[in-house]
């Protein structure tokens, strides 16, 4: 394997990204529309209920659309080993509807006052509503996987399940732990986001009846993908509002999040930026005023580009890990400038 | 099927139920003893992790015991069909995850006040926690039927996850709704009590190997048990504080659920009565004294008989469809006078 990743540093591809970094997830999306049109028609049809609140709740966030970043992986996988069947399409609909219980449980909050101004499902349907439309999709998640037929697959889906809700409850318990360091927050990314890349990869690839060898390459492909996006996605919550182009920022420093850009921030503080910190984000005693400061100081100590270094590590290796697939001319250039893309985000 | 039912009208089980009703449930732990232990250490195994919070959490639901009606209820049915493997542990466990994944979800309310004094886990942990934690349980339940092995069975506990987030989601929009009808909480309670129960009495069947006839008999008994089940507990939450025994009460008549008891008391409401479920249930303006009146209305119209009967018409039910297990001497009567057992709870 490795051997194989070397001769794939500075290929074409990689400078084809750099001019167009938008370009591989579309292209993905666009050569696999057959697919992934199936994906969705599968996913609007298992959101249907008789309880007419579900398909409306659910719709909220699924039928918005988004990326559809997880599915779109699994098919991607499965079709890179030239699977051509129709088990993959259930298998990327039960990914979303994981992703997106996750995404409505994640929006229950304690403390509605803490998410000012978004109208998240739970402030739109009220916090019981969006946790037990969550149920049902993760409910439908499982009975679409038993319709695939494979209990490999689905042990790899509800452990990445049981992962994901240990993820987000440690993020739960250290959040406002300016003591929590690196390792924690690694704990948590991996478990809260990359674990679902990774499932999906890896599941794209048993649902394609790939080895043992090319479904761990294929995980380990989605997990260092998703350490890779979750830390851009973090680093671009400390960007300041011009560079925001309108979207929601300063949400993991409303709530304290020990995020990296906010570790790697204390690792350069002086005494009065840790005072600043524990402050707004350890006692969450904050003031107007108190996020542009926090981007100031980011800015000042080079934070974002630290970040993004980290991020590129977990970028090359996921780039490595699918570098047996290299032969592939279809999905395996486009798989590869993903990373790329990723790692080029600025909004 | 019928036939055998009829035989065992009147059957000395009956007789001896009346004498000490709470007898049937403890008897079948009783008998079952060393496969309740070995479901409870798998429990206790399965709901730790690397995480504190989450065995702490769910330990504070689980570990305080319950009765494990279903768990038991699964390893009864499978036991009954002389079943004598370990399948069944798992599928008991699963079903306790379930079942209390629910528990910990339906505890979360929007409005905190509305729970007075009920210390629920939300309470203590706070609502993201106990969210979080329901979804660990959750997925333990799915990755301990991956174990079993069974697509069966778990196709069979998949439907009863969407079915009972179906029901919850039906209760909390029809709640505070006067005009629901009886074909409403039918709907709501066969969901979100009864198909749990029939899950793990056919799943208990099927884990034994039984004959799609024998597992549809077994899901039977479980559906109108958990019917009975649930009529009982509703009726019971408008009994008074002198019969409640220190239990709570009136927490559906706080929340406004139509429930069994309030749906009979409206069919008899004269103009002024059913102005006072109106103001009390419907627009939830309620004041002191109001519990106290809504029993004694209760009272006056005999609901409690009126529901008793209600009930008992699906206990008959459930003890016709295991009729055809009368031979079997050992669980089987158990299981009959399970059904009287609950029908003459009172507290």
């Amino acid at each position: 394997m490795q051997n194989a990743a070397q001769n794939n540093t500075d290929n074409d591809t990689g400078k084809n990204t750099e001019k167009n970094p938008s370009a591989p997830l579309e292209q993905l999306a666009a050569l696999l529309e057959d697919e992934m049109k199936a994906v969705n028609a599968l996913i609007l049809q298992h959101m249907q209920s008789g309880i007419p609140v579900i398909p409306e709740l659910a719709g909220h966030l699924i039928a918005a659309g988004g990326k559809r970043v997880r599915p779109l992986l699994a098919v991607a996988a499965a079709d890179m080993l030239g699977y051509r069947g129709e088990k993959h399409h259930k298998l990327a609909a039960s990914v979303e509807f994981i992703h997106t219980a996750t995404l409505l449980h994640d929006d229950v909050v304690d403390d509605s006052d803490r998410r000012r101004g978004k109208a998240s499902a739970h402030t739109v349907f009220g916090n019981e509503a969006a946790v037990l439309v969550g149920d049902f999709l993760f409910s439908r998640a499982f009975q679409l996987m038993v319709e695939i037929g494979s209990l490999d697959i689905l042990r790899v889906l509800a452990d990445a399940s049981a992962t994901i809700s240990e993820g987000e409850v440690l993020q739960l318990t250290t959040k406002n732990n300016i003591a929590a360091g690196e390792e924690n927050y690694m704990k948590v990314i991996r478990a809260k986001t990359a674990e679902l890349f990774a499932a999906a990869c890896e599941a794209g690839g048993m649902a394609a009846g790939g080895t043992a060898e090319q479904c761990a390459a294929l995980r380990c492909y989605g997990e260092n993908l998703g350490i890779a996006f979750q830390m851009i996605d973090d680093l671009l919550d400390y960007r300041d509002a011009d560079a925001a182009l309108g979207k929601n920022t300063g949400d993991d420093f409303r709530e304290g999040k020990m995020t990296l850009p906010l570790l790697l921030a204390l690792a350069e503080a002086d005494a009065e930026e840790k005072a600043f910190w524990q402050r707004t984000c350890g006692d969450l005693k904050q003031q107007d005023g108190d996020f542009e400061t926090a981007c100031a100081i980011m800015a000042r100590h080079g934070i974002f580009e630290k970040g993004l270094e980290k991020a590129a590590a977990y970028g090359r290796a996921a780039q490595q890990a699918i570098a047996p697939f290299a032969e592939e001319t279809r999905i395996y250039p486009l798989l590869h400038a993903l990373i790329d893309f990723v790692l080029a985000r600025r909004h």
